[in-house]
């Protein structure tokens, strides 16, 4: 939407949910998600990367849903996934796949009606062996479904236990070129993101 | 278990560990598992099918893990697989995927030291559209990293929605066809786990 | 192509490069090609599908380029990937994933420079079994290298060997369903390609 | 192929036919095989590995299967594969997936009957990026329609541009890491075909 002119009084930003698939404490995964609330507070305009919890989700079972209503738990975690225009996943690989967490928080997002239709996504993973690719794939394979349109490019996969040290003991992290990457696919997500809305980044961000 | 007469004194009987991706009461996953346990007891000596539940696991999470030590539930179900041997796994597709709580069951089985490895194992799924052909894919590159070997053949996509109905209410396999494509994926199960175990069905079962 | 009348001087046709992975003169798949030509000239304004032939191509050989240049086949397939401004991929499932020729044919267009970078693109499927469920998330997987973005509704599986007859013995599709099904898939193609162009089909397409 | 002396009159040795997914002269994929070659010469009696060559099939089309009969090229290399007892595929990895000229061998080998079926396999690949990670879980999706066993352990994924050299300009392996890694392979492919022969490594190479 191309407003030009003065002070853009209706400066869109788009808002980002974040899911990491790993739910310890030190994760380097939601060390990727912190990274990137700070790179995107600190030097993208118009784009704001918000972490969605998943640890408090049951196990995925449609005997829970009673009424036509879900836990609670699963009803917020909805209504943060609802109100987003884009996803950022950021997940180790287990046994060369999704984590079972993610996994499992895609399953009750995804029950009717999808809380995941037709936005944007992008895909980290910070992961041993060769970063996360081959679990990348899996997951695009379930955003057909939940009709997500993944960006292509860049594709991040941090490989977590290589040296340079790229996370600090609590997972944050400290790797100046994994931080670079993920600016490039943070831009990346917001141009497609806006792409998609038939907006432009440009006319968006403005100066 | 069946043994016959008399003289197979050590006659091995292979315990299967069965695990169901959908945590329903009236799953018709789980009610292929039921149906598996059945058709062993009527008419599969040497082969025994036992449901290992995983509702009861914890989300993954790698901080649970404390002195060396698992959660109870989960040394339980580790207990159950690493007992086991051979696997079927009997799990709905959702998302185009693993369902969400089989793979959780997955993820803790692997970890150190992996309780699946070097096993025969066997996969069905009911489910709605193509009956899980995408899915199961999916966990046979899962059973790479894990070390199982997966028979090739039969391979049963149960198309749960689709006439005649082959469950009733409570997810109990009612149609004769399934029940016999069951039988042969159950006996060829059995036939790769003792070749793989350097044995043949044929001298196992006797007469 | 049906321009309507005076005003919209610019209306844009956008051209797809249609492949079929058969080579079979009576392929179900080359079928489903030509009933989308037909469809589009009978119905589809703004949308003109062209089939591109990949018979001639030889087998991926980069010994084979030289000083630069690809071999005659190739070059000419190639500038028709380049011209075209979305992809509709037609083929057969064989043995759970992408047709040879077909694969041969994305490679080749791979080459640098990548001849279907940033195009919209829908696949369809006519094979046995499940209708080409297996192999069209293998595609998908090379559309993420090939920077393709595919639509992800509707997707179309048809059973080639189901009743009703859905093929003449030429290949010609003759069913009214599978035709319906073919054109929204058009049309879902036509719009995210405007989308992705910053277009949009309605104003597109005028009146 | 090192018999011993006397005794063992029966000493199999298991043919392993290996086909490269690359045609290039310098191929590092065809000189992975060549080492094969090499190394089980000198070092694994009992398996002898013979590279079949794939550059002169013809693109899969069975409008060529004239009379139940091929053409004498897909003739000459179906013989060759019914022939084996085990096979190893290296390929590189082409846009994310199998190359297209291996998925058309495999193509022409797998028309009825099927030539594969019921044989254990091995997957080498030397390529860019994460070294072949993506492509191998198709070339085994493709193997369970084929009936084809592979190992699990270990996998091999030669990141053929990286530090140190691995490969001369003639595609030879000049690695010993690699070397090593690719007699551990064949060692674990010979045993796993044998098992699944009924036999055991261990006494078939006596001594």
């Amino acid at each position: 939407m191309e407003t030009s002119t003065a002070q853009p009084p209706a400066k869109t930003v788009l808002r980002v949910a974040a899911i990491s698939g790993s739910l310890r404490r030190a994760s380097a995964n939601t060390g990727l998600i912190r990274a990137a609330v700070e790179i995107c507070k600190e030097s993208i305009p118009g784009l704001q990367v918000d972490h969605v919890d998943i640890s408090e989700l049951p196990l995925l079972n449609t005997d829970l849903e009673v009424g036509g209503g879900f836990p609670p738990a699963v009803e917020a975690f909805r209504a943060k996934v609802r109100a987003a225009d884009c996803f950022l996943f950021a997940s180790p690989e287990y046994n060369y796949s999704i984590s079972g967490p993610l996994k499992n928080a895609l399953d009750w997002g995804s029950r009717p009606p999808n809380c995941f239709a037709d936005r944007a996504a992008a895909i980290l993973s910070a992961s041993g062996g060769s970063g996360g690719s081959r679990s990348q794939y899996h997951i695009r394979q379930v955003g057909v479904f939940l009709d997500i349109h993944f960006i292509n490019k860049p594709e991040i996969f941090t490989k977590a236990h290589q040296p340079p040290n790229k996370f600090d003991d609590d997972g944050n992290l400290i790797d100046p070129e994994t931080k670079e990457q993920l600016r490039k696919m943070l831009l990346s997500l917001q141009a497609f993101a806006l792409r998609l809305q038939g907006k432009t980044a440009s006319s968006e961000q403005g100066n």
